[in-house]
């Protein structure tokens, strides 16, 4: 089978990993072709340290490139509708860093694009296709903790001086940075089903955006997801699955190398990776990167692990949680 | 000085447990001359296994008896309200198992009971007691984690089976059984300040108590508390003090002998139980009687470290969420 060619959209940190976990993969199936930023300098470079043939000095002259099979967009929040779309209208299939958007109306016309053209188009949110996701849905299937009753997850950290983080006009705040990873995991865990009810609580930063948030999903069935993401402090980073019988432990959930069960840990290490990364454990977008190749090969338009409902889902929580804590993006008022 | 003389009421598990923790405490400071159950035969079965000199099988017995300087009251929650106005009325000191009441209006009669009569009188949270809180307050004063943020703790267990837990006519619910300890370790954490909002999520069990429940209160400063409690599922048990900085990790959170700091782990034993316990780690009861009998020395009539002001401030987040569950107890419609 052929390689699947890359076309990259930014040069910037998250793409570095990407690029770098795309090289624990073999070089047979993954090939980066083309690289574009918003500067020509910063493209050049970035293809330079990673051995890409062309580089860019803007997303319409990758757009408008044949040869590649899939964009990688790893630009910040508030370009991922616009380079999206502008992807998706030259006909290229679209793996789109997570949030896909900065809100609910923006990812609908998104994945309405890609639908009514017929394209491939995912949200990267990489954690769904870490082994680890496979190994907690086969334990809770198992029964070996029961009936799920409850999820707990928290992630944050004291980011609060990164720009794109604190500023309004960046679509910061931490739902969309940070919240987006311990809700995925909670209606990962729940099976899409749909929530009976969203509770919110959460402070407003000095910025405008949502500094410290708690969304609390109730399911049917008396289950429910206690979730919290911060900006401003650190937390345990931890998610736990619970149980009538026993409950399951994921460090990192949003990355993570290991699920603790009743009946131990079972491990999946990560391959290391050939260059530094700025992120943690950024090798594991290996396992998305196959599952957007295999989608690709099998002529999907959506990757069942991460559907477009899921995404839109999982938008949806973000608005509804956004607007409690008061946080208005000017996306919000088109 | 003089030994403190304890008169039970109730022979049931936790009883035990007390007398337990009272054992490892020097007999000169600490005795148990009575003990008072419903019924005779159970008091005196508690009273040879316990060495106790006198069992009664009425609780006014009890409070009729002179030389007794403080009642124990380890009965059913339903009767900590009926049971210490007895004592209260009898002159009697009153250390109160918690919760010290059902609802608010319990909570302030007893209390006023207690003023008015210029009487000791302290809710049994034997967790603030412990030295790990001490530790965990220096820790934060310290700055060691920064400023605090946000406080996280979930406690619960699959303990739905249990009359007491899932009874509405005894007060069950997870709230008053376990969400007491998440509540106060948040109010301990942020040094008794008013909430600015509480935030409730929780579902009701066919039996009309709160199954599980998510309270999260929001506290000046962008600060806040996310808090679960669940009678029908594992979940983990801990609690964190989460920082700017860093964060404070708290392993059994409700009786804990250690608190994991950036400087690593400190750890403080407890005496091992001379006679078996039926709950964890309840020699720690020791460190509520000691500060009972520090109290009662120096003529307090409530102890700084567990004030009425407290008890009432916990007792009334409690009726906030119970109320949002839509748990209504007998005791409610009074």
């Amino acid at each position: 089978m052929a390689p699947t060619r890359w076309g990259f959209v930014s040069a910037g940190k998250i793409s570095n990993d990407f690029k770098v976990a795309l090289d624990t993969l073999p070089k047979e199936e993954h090939q980066v072709v083309a690289v574009a930023a918003r500067n020509l300098e910063s493209a050049q470079n970035f293809a330079e340290t990673h051995n890409i043939p062309t580089a860019y000095g803007s997303y319409a002259e990758l757009a408008a490139q044949k040869d590649i099979d899939v964009v990688y967009i790893g630009a910040i929040h508030t370009q991922h509708a616009p380079v999206t779309t502008m992807m998706l209208q030259a006909g290229k299939p679209v793996l789109c860093e997570k949030p896909m958007s900065v809100n609910s109306r923006e990812a609908r016309q998104m994945i309405g694009l890609a639908k009514e053209n017929n394209i491939f188009f995912m949200e990267a949110v990489w954690s769904r296709f870490f082994p680890v996701y496979k190994k907690i849905r086969e334990i809770i299937e198992s029964g070996a903790v029961g009936e799920v009753k409850a999820v707990t997850a928290c992630f944050g950290g004291n980011i609060s001086h990164i720009p794109r983080v604190k500023e309004r006009s960046m679509a910061g705040g931490s739902l969309l940075d940070l919240g987006i990873y311990v809700i995925q995991f909670a209606t990962m865990v729940f099976g899409g089903e749909e929530p009976e009810d969203i509770t919110t609580s959460g402070h407003l930063s000095d910025g405008g955006v949502d500094e410290i948030v708690t969304v609390v999903l109730k399911y049917s069935g008396n289950r429910m997801a206690t979730l919290l993401c911060c900006m401003s402090a650190v937390v345990a980073n931890e998610a736990y699955v619970c149980g009538t019988k026993a409950s399951l432990k994921i460090p990192n959930f949003w990355c993570p190398t290991e699920v603790i069960s009743p009946d131990g840990t079972h491990e999946f290490p990560l391959p290391p990776p050939e260059k530094p990364l700025n992120f943690k454990n950024s090798t594991g977008m290996r396992y998305e990167a196959m599952e957007v190749r295999r989608c690709l090969q099998e002529g999907l338009i959506e990757s069942p692990l991460m559907t477009h409902a899921m995404s839109l889902q999982i938008a949806g929580i973000m608005d509804q949680a956004r607007k409690v804590v008061g946080v208005v993006y000017d996306q919000d008022k088109e």
